[in-house]
């Protein structure tokens, strides 16, 4: 196996990295290296171009594909607005959407893109609100303060959105400004069976077959938006080797914590939340085994959990790989021991490591209450608690409060309190909450002790399906007027109410201040000494370095490439016909294989004849990716686009904590395909014609 | 996981057994077992009907499957065949063959085929033949004179070829009698990239898509032969989930072995052999590097030991798997401890596992010098080491002899020796040889050190290189001509040959001969040991189990399934359309990517459209296979033929120890691919109307 770490690339970043890795922001490529490696790298105007054509789309990328605002992005981007702009009558989801003119084009109500205009780095004047020697939380605080002023005198400046980008954990503040857009409407969507094909269990792995794109058009004052910059579609399309620079928005890694955090999340936050994520599903699983209607209810629900669950034990499985860990250890021990030769790096942060496991430890003292106290599994006491914090939190002065309850931000929590609320599904499901929040309670009972003050509080002497029965069968908190009602009467109201999930939410809350506490104590250390560490190794190591994952733009390049899996090597691309021999393979419509997760719509299976089979379907590529790079277009050496990041393979998922070249492989959706079936199946030559600039 | 290993089926055969598992013979099927799972079991004349359609072709398998004696196997298993009928003008390897007309068929020099014809049980009688308390190597001697008489009996009074057939360890031993077939004759082949699609890459793994047959008509007095009975061509064809029965040979497994004997393998036979292999390939690799000529001469060779590379690694892989190891190890605790608690059982076998224990600690001494001592990679040091052996030998009365070099077997051994020889291209290739022997030698120097007899007898006080090339040059023993006078002057010649390769073999072989001394003693504890714990397993469990594999005809059963691999679950059926995706996947015949291992014969690429491309094409089923069942036919309950055995998945190696029956799976050509191929592809109507019985 040859092993790629980020950690490794530092220590012999003098010779050469040996794998492609990294997610790298703009300000900072590692142009020699690329030029070196692939007799190619990108100059200022090819950045520009790329970088003014990316979008923020929620928690995923996009990119403009057409001078007239044409949006790109996955299906599973887009597709809570196509789930929003569906009805009874029509469901786009399931039958997929396509707006042959302008007027068929739907607005997406509540919609927002952003794209990435500016971006200014403030570490030197936020550091400097700071004087030597001040306690953690108090130098927190300073600096929010420092960053938050600067922020406004931006947007004041500009007219654009600031967001605060922390990068290196601490190592460095930049303030991003962007431009935001707020009528975006849905031109088309491919039904979600074959944007999905394959289902939970394709999730995550490769050879794919999905056409995971959806189209989005932004428009300004009622007319389509002309984007200074936007990517053409490639004629010429790839093939094994060809080199590919993927740009969007990789949410979250930690390959830059300390081992004492990696260890914290191997033995503790990793194995908590997979233990979650089983007993929640073991409880859905309950649910659903009443009836094929209430299978039918949380059947999303279970997927979702196991998404969730694929996820986090792809994380953990790099834990076990003892080569990469060994390398993580060897770099951190060596980086230290740099740091303790230079008295001025010494005296910053050689404490810094020690500061960080001691405050590990201490997490390690929450962990089990972190995952307790709350609302256990109930919607309506999560409501409540909700309520309770809100009405406490506005009578105190803005500087008082929790940050996300400040000024700026309460109104909007107000808004989605007096919604209609309720689990994902979006209603309040008695039958289901009442299994709930009792298993919720048995596993609180069964984990703190019956002498938990938790525990005593919310049961006192009672059972747990007792008090679950009682408080459901009286709580009012499901009714949005309700929750109105007692908004609206403040803090009195609420210390009146005998609504027994309010009851509850009062008892609980000052629990959950106190544990908010001491987990906001910890993270100023990590986030004090994360810093100051990165500074060290700055010093060191100079900064031929990526910073970690944090939803901010990036770019990643690679090679499109095999990869050693399943006992043998997997194909660099799939093709249409591979999608019908997995449909055909499986049975068919007729079997409804696994849920139906390889089954195909109608109009597929009429059309297959006019579609060339041997169109590139999806292809594999060694560029870093992790989740949030959902909707990154794939673009060549010429600024064109050829491609669309849908996924990883299940080798991707240890890349929250190292990147293994050997394995770690993107998975995208071929320009070529997504065109062949814009043409062949939907029929809608008008939008080839504007992607292809005819 | 869902584990199921021959030991706990033991153990809990009273209430049920979890998984399909076991290689059955024919005198003792799970019936009960298969009749409640799946509503069918076999009667005395399904059983008859196909054991008399099943063939023993080679090291493999195979099946009558029309009234004129048509044979159907792997491809690979007949590619010595049509190699060998195969020549520079005609390479039916590459461009595949078929006969329309019986005269176009080919004979095949030197191929016999075996039907097995009848089953005789001997274990009491041979049992009879040793007095309790004879010592195990005098006990095995015995034993192996009153089956020898047995057979020579049995031969005589049937006329047909009898094989001794040894089962549970010895705790059964039997004389198979096969009817032997001696003309036989290709009748059709498809081309051999066609047959390995996929190459070395996808060899045991899955998904496939391998055209993985050949044919062959079996003649009696230049007539064709017809058979009494012949597998019928489903016209039906499976779908997932439909029970599947496979006879076949398979050729070895280790299920029932000891403890003792696991952890030999698991910690010096299985290692050894993977270390072996790797330098095998490293000195194939470095006689590659030194032109694409050299590269072109061992690309077979080196394919070979990557072949073997991947199963030995598969099997070990087993040994990784905690949870089957802890199975095994509960299972012999448990037999143990119940055959203690009876006098009878353990004055029999109470000793047995001890005495097994301390034998595999001898063989443990021994490991390195059987890895060692030998003729070290030379091909001509091998020729005469044969030699030296064989004139030694002959010398001797029967009975003194090594077994293989019985009156019956020397004659053969002599023909081998005056052939051309050589290693397995079939050339000898000297500056091969010296490399290889070269890298030998200096293996042995520097695992033995330079004061170990076989070192010093062989090197003496020169340099591995210096002793290598002068024996090379100087050596004769690449001519069959000079060991034909060698072997004709018999052992006065061969001890005044100044040849320097019979000068070191005449040093070697008193070394080799004492190793195998005390190799055949450990055999015998083994053989002894081996059978007393098998027919305690008896007294104990009864014998609702079946042996482990012996090369010896077996049934085993299991329904097409789908398994968990790579993240997600696997298609239960391929088809021709995902050739097609793969072989573009990997970039077409112009990518030649890994070799060309995904490239297609043009008369495929021509032919695509004449195809229907979702014709089942290969198919994963759980039954219970190893290396030797490759060309099994795949039968439904109706007897009827409905696909061809050609490999397993990747997790079937670990198969050798333990079944897993959550992901061990046969793969199998679907004999609608093979039906469709040769009348689309192959335009051979007449042998499509004669499976089809038309």
């Amino acid at each position: 196996m040859r092993l790629s770490i980020l950690a490794v690339g530092l220590v012999c970043a003098v010779s050469s990295l040996r794998a492609d890795e990294g997610m790298w922001t703009f300000d900072n490529l590692p142009v020699k290296k690329m030029q070196a490696k692939f007799g190619f790298a990108p100059d200022v105007k090819w950045l520009e171009h790329v970088r003014l054509a990316a979008i923020h789309f929620g928690g995923g990328s996009g990119s403009f594909i057409s001078k007239d605002g044409l949006v790109l992005t996955n299906h599973h981007v887009g597709r809570g607005a196509v789930q929003r702009l569906s009805s009874k009558e029509h469901d786009y989801i399931k039958d997929g959407f396509v707006a042959l003119t302008r007027d068929q084009e739907l607005k997406v109500p509540g919609l927002t893109l952003r794209t990435l205009m500016a971006m200014e780095n403030v570490t030197e004047r936020v550091a400097k609100a700071v004087k030597p020697g001040t306690p953690e939380k108090e130098a927190a605080k300073h600096r929010k303060a420092a960053l938050d002023a600067l922020e406004g005198e931006l947007e004041q400046k500009t007219g654009l959105v600031f967001e605060q980008v922390t990068l290196y954990q601490g190592g460095e503040t930049w303030l991003y400004g962007y431009k935001v857009h707020r009528d975006v409407r849905l031109v088309m969507a491919p039904e979600g069976q074959v944007a999905s094909f394959g289902g939970d269990p394709d999730n995550f792995t490769y050879p794919r077959h999905n056409l995971d794109f959806s189209m989005f058009r932004i428009y300004e004052n009622g007319k389509p938006y002309h984007p200074e910059h936007f990517l053409r579609w490639s004629r010429e399309g790839l093939k094994a080797g060809d080199l590919t620079f993927v740009i969007g928005h990789p949410g979250s890694t930690a390959r830059l914590q300390t081992l004492a955090q990696m260890h914290y999340d191997r033995d503790f936050s990793l194995p908590l939340r997979i233990q979650a994520a089983e007993r929640s599903r073991a409880i859905l699983k309950e649910y659903a085994q009443r009836s094929p209607e209430h299978e039918r209810q949380v059947k999303t629900m279970i997927y979702g959990v196991e998404n969730g669950l694929k996820a986090t034990k792809g994380y953990a499985s790099g834990f076990k790989n003892p080569e990469a860990m060994a390398v993580i250890a060897k770099a951190e021990a060596e980086l230290k021991a740099k740091v303790m030769q230079e008295p001025a790096l010494s005296a910053e942060a050689g404490q810094s490591w020690a500061r960080i496991e001691q405050a590990m430890k201490t997490q390690e003292g929450l962990s089990k209450e972190a995952t307790i106290l709350g609302s256990r599994g109930s919607a309506t006491l999560g409501q409540a608690l909700s309520l309770v914090r809100l009405v406490e939190q506005e009578r105190k002065p803005n500087q008082e409060r929790l940050p996300e309850y400040s000024e700026g931000s309460i109104q909007s929590l107000k808004n989605r309190l007096v919604g209609p609320g309720g689990p994902r599904e979006g209603a309040f499901n008695p039958e289901l909450e009442l299994l709930q929040l009792t298993r919720g309670l048995e596993e609180a009972l069964a984990t703190l002790g019956a002498q938990h003050p938790f525990v005593m509080a919310v049961l006192g002497n009672q059972a747990p399906a007792e008090v679950a029965a009682a408080a459901l069968a009286a709580t009012r908190m499901q009714d949005p007027a309700a929750r109105k009602l007692l908004l609206e009467g403040g803090k009195r109201a609420v210390d009146a109410s005998q609504d027994p999930m309010v009851v509850l939410a009062r008892k609980i809350e000052p629990m959950l201040l106190e544990l908010r506490k001491q987990q906001d104590g910890i993270k100023a250390i990590l986030d004090e000494h994360g810093a100051r560490i990165a500074k060290a190794r700055f010093a060191v190591y100079g900064k031929a370095m990526y910073p970690d994952a944090t939803s901010s733009l990036r770019l990643t390049y690679g090679p499109v490439a095999t990869y050693p899996a399943n006992g043998t090597l997997i194909q660099p691309f799939t093709t249409f016909g591979g999608m019908y021999d997995r449909h055909v393979g499986w049975g068919g419509n007729e079997a409804k294989a696994e849920n139906g997760a390889w089954a195909l719509p109608q109009r597929w299976l009429d059309r297959k004849g006019s579609l060339n089979l041997d169109t590139p379907f999806c292809f594999s590529h060694a560029v870093d990716i992790i989740g949030g790079n959902s909707g990154s277009p794939v673009i060549n050496t010429k600024g064109e686009l050829v491609g669309l990041i849908f996924d990883g393979n299940i080798e991707m998922l240890p890349g929250r904590y190292f990147y293994d070249g050997t394995t770690n492989r993107g998975i995208s959706v071929d320009a070529r395909a997504i065109l062949e079936a814009i043409v062949k199946i939907y029929d809608a030559q008008p939008i080839a014609d504007e992607i292809l600039g005819n």
